[in-house]
């Protein structure tokens, strides 16, 4: 399939925002590369790039907390991505947290304010 | 202020997401150093680091399109911002599109879905 051709960076990345697309509630920011965005568009399924294993990561593989891609927006410049997800298990991030930003700055201090499915 | 210790990559920097608080509409991903960060806390006004120019951009200086920040959230791994924020004048993008993803995949093309204000 053709693709846009977005413009990664010197890594050959872009970061990809998850977002909820039925509650509008942002759930991570990971990264892509062309082949994960490729797999991502093709396949339906949220794929990213572990830059920490340095390898192709398709969400949920292990944890079966899929992300089953909605829709995918890109931004003005083409080197970031929005992906409108039905996160599986309700959990994006690892730590059992609908969200990975759980935590909130108050007074030079982080809260916790989020929630586990 | 006491800030808590992000972890900047190679280049000193973090993404940030910029979503309208009241909306929940994700309007633009840019970047922060640890001065912007400071800044953005500090005054209350989304401030990033402009990758292109080299220097601190309080978004808004320009096209007083300020972005009044009114909750900052972190991820689990302390690299990524979540501003939720009061978009002034409407327009997140230079395009002047209420968001910058203001273009949707469909069919390997972009189709424009975003509106102005």
């Amino acid at each position: 399939m053709n693709l846009p051709e977005l413009k990664y960076d010197a890594n050959g990345l872009v970061p990809a925002i998850a977002q909820d697309a039925a509650t509008g509630e942002v759930l991570m920011l990971a990264y892509m590369n062309e082949e994960a965005f490729r797999q991502t568009v093709e396949s339906g399924y949220a794929t990213y790039y572990s830059r920490s294993r340095k390898e192709l990561w398709r969400k949920g593989t292990t944890s079966l907390h899929y992300q089953l891609v909605k829709e995918i927006y890109l931004d003005c410049d083409l080197d970031a991505v929005l992906l409108k997800v039905e996160q599986v298990g309700g959990a994006a991030c690892h730590t059992g947290f609908r969200s990975c930003f759980y935590r909130r700055l108050r007074d030079g201090g982080l809260e916790v304010v989020g929630e586990k499915p």
